[in-house]
């Protein structure tokens, strides 16, 4: 360790669509407000694939992808209260600093503190703190989880139990929380409410577990891939069903099948045909829709307002509406409590070497996630 | 009056776009559960224009139009127990019969009892009340009270206190229940919230009654049409705006007005690209949007989906969620106690002969209601 500098082994996006490369980074020592954190694995989800493809309008490059990890903080900068050495966290893309509008508002977990930067892949005082051969690599979504060293604001940062393998609950960093926290925190669906989950990878799956909790008295799961149904089932869903077995649309098989429609429905894809079949698939006077998918740069829903006139609601989720510092904790105690079966969906491991193969199963649709770990 | 007849004067909607003709019309004594209104008044309400514009995929002709209406029970079918001789009732275009799916729901005003019938301008049982010459004339909307007397399901009439003269309270039938219910029921706007209100005829014009009952801190009332600012002031609105005073999309000259957005917005006039503008000027992480405007045949919304993941959420509402039979005498007792101005938004009164002469004025925008009365 160099007076200001950390070496990093890294995964670098040097541009869209190119394999990401594992090299050694430096990583700048953290500043006010900020942590540095030592990654001891981070979750391949579809939105690291979605920015790597270019089609991400705020994607800018080089980059290091990763924002579903879970560290182990190394040191903290100055001011720093809330977390210390040796804390176990989960890295924040959506920060809570507790003071903005937003987070004063109680009515969001979209906290503005850092938002503007990080969408810039920049530090909130504009800068990186990753560089390579002396040039700046950005950061992505405020955790760039693909370095074995990382800097985040304290205010992106979830101290959870130390009892709790991070191989395992980095997955409550993206996916996980954001399907649960859609059906309990955004939807709020209730006991015995009827529920439509289109999409079954990572989110679809977390989404139905959160139906299940909540329990829904029937889960409906769409997906092309029928191989994904034995694992939605055993999760709780109560029918699966593939579009392309119909002639007729899916919302419309949908609605017969639950006499008016579903009571609630999320899309965790990101199409936004998708999107209109799931708000067209709930119930005439109340049904609700919640979007959870991040669809291509540009593209529309649509759909008639004769649909929400007549008392449907479409609405969306952004990580499951889960306030990351100060309800984060709280779904790794239910992890620990045994309910929630992370382990159900890390279909593969592999070390951060490996992880162009972790985006093939990804692309392949082989795996549910894969979870990069970083050797010491 | 004949053994199943009694001669009624009516405005006949013989095609789209035709003048209405006054005719002399022959009505059906009440059957079962149905109930025969003398209607002393009725508004003039922009879906009769939209329906006789031939724009309404549910409109039949001939036909008689009017659904704003307010009457006294003249004769009651058999087994009909809620209303008798000599009430004076509301027509619901909306029915509340209290037993079906929907209204076991508690989470809808949206009855189905006599949905179908009512769409093909039939009483429930599958025939119509009205003969011109022998010939079939249609229902409309379940009211048709461009007639002096006209036919309708128990279910379908609300039961008013005698006290209210019925040329002001008919405004209850529609526009002015469909905006306020919009603000209280449907977007429940709580004290200190910010409103934008898109169109400023009668409903427009009421939902800003509503939110000035609410106590929205901000009221802020869209319209091209300038000359229903000075109304619109003294309602309620705090700040009145002409889109084609500025540059750039309303949304973004609201957003910019309230340091991020409103909390509520309310589409009054059924364009779509408007409903998009309401959308859009919603403040991120809580803004609602409701869309009370009827659109034409086949049009669509759209937007972003970001719009919604980033928390804003997009919702309907028809009769103002309001529950006809259970919740309309309530507005009626407000109207009494002087809390909803009615005689603000009577623009023009005069007799059915004249009737023609209320749609022309519509189409200038030189009325926020005319109401036409029945002389004896």
């Amino acid at each position: 360790m160099s007076d200001n500098f950390i070496k990093s082994k890294a995964a670098i996006a040097w541009g869209p669509n190119e394999p990401l490369s594992i090299e050694e980074v430096d990583v700048m020592l953290p500043k006010k407000g900020e942590v540095l954190v030592k990654v001891v694995a981070s979750g391949v989800c579809h939105t690291d694939a979605f920015t790597l493809s270019g089609e991400d309008p705020e994607g800018v490059f080089p980059t290091i992808l990763g924002h579903e990890g879970g560290g182990i903080v190394e040191q903290v900068g100055e001011g720093v209260t809330s977390v210390q050495v040796g804390d176990h966290v989960i890295p924040l893309y959506t920060a809570e600093c507790g003071v903005c509008k937003m987070c004063r508002s109680g009515k969001t977990n979209l906290c503005s503190a850092v938002r503007e930067t990080q969408g810039k892949g920049l530090m909130p005082d504009g800068t990186t703190r990753f560089y390579k051969d002396g040039k700046p690599i950005y950061h992505y979504m405020g955790c760039s989880t693909f370095s074995e060293y990382t800097v985040l604001p304290e205010i992106s940062l979830a101290k959870v139990n130390k009892e709790a393998p991070l191989e395992e609950v980095c997955l409550l960093g993206c996916g996980v929380t954001t399907g649960m926290g859609a059906v309990m925190n955004t939807a709020k669906v209730e006991e015995g409410a009827t529920v439509a989950i289109f999409g079954l990878g990572g989110i679809g799956l977390s989404a139905i577990i959160g139906a299940q909790m909540a329990k829904a008295s029937r889960i409906i799961a769409i997906d092309i891939n029928e191989s994904k149904f034995e694992l939605a089932k055993k999760l709780g869903a109560t029918d699966c069903i593939n579009p392309k077995n119909y002639d007729k649309p899916i919302q419309d098989v949908i609605v017969e099948l639950t006499d008016g429609g579903v009571d609630y429905s999320f899309e965790c894809i990101g199409n936004v045909d998708v999107m209109r079949s799931a708000l067209e698939c709930c119930h005439k006077g109340w049904g609700e829709s919640v979007i959870i998918g991040v669809a291509g740069a540009g593209q529309e829903i649509s759909t008639r307002p004769f649909q929400l006139v007549t008392g449907r609601v479409w609405k969306g989720s952004a990580f499951g509406g889960v306030k990351g510092r100060s309800e984060l904790p709280g779904y790794v105690e239910r992890y620990l409590a045994g309910e929630i079966p992370l382990q159900d969906f890390i279909t593969h491991t592999m070390p951060l070497e490996d992880i162009n193969e972790a985006f093939d199963l990804m692309h392949k649709g082989e795996s549910i996630r894969s979870v990069v770990h970083f050797s010491e």
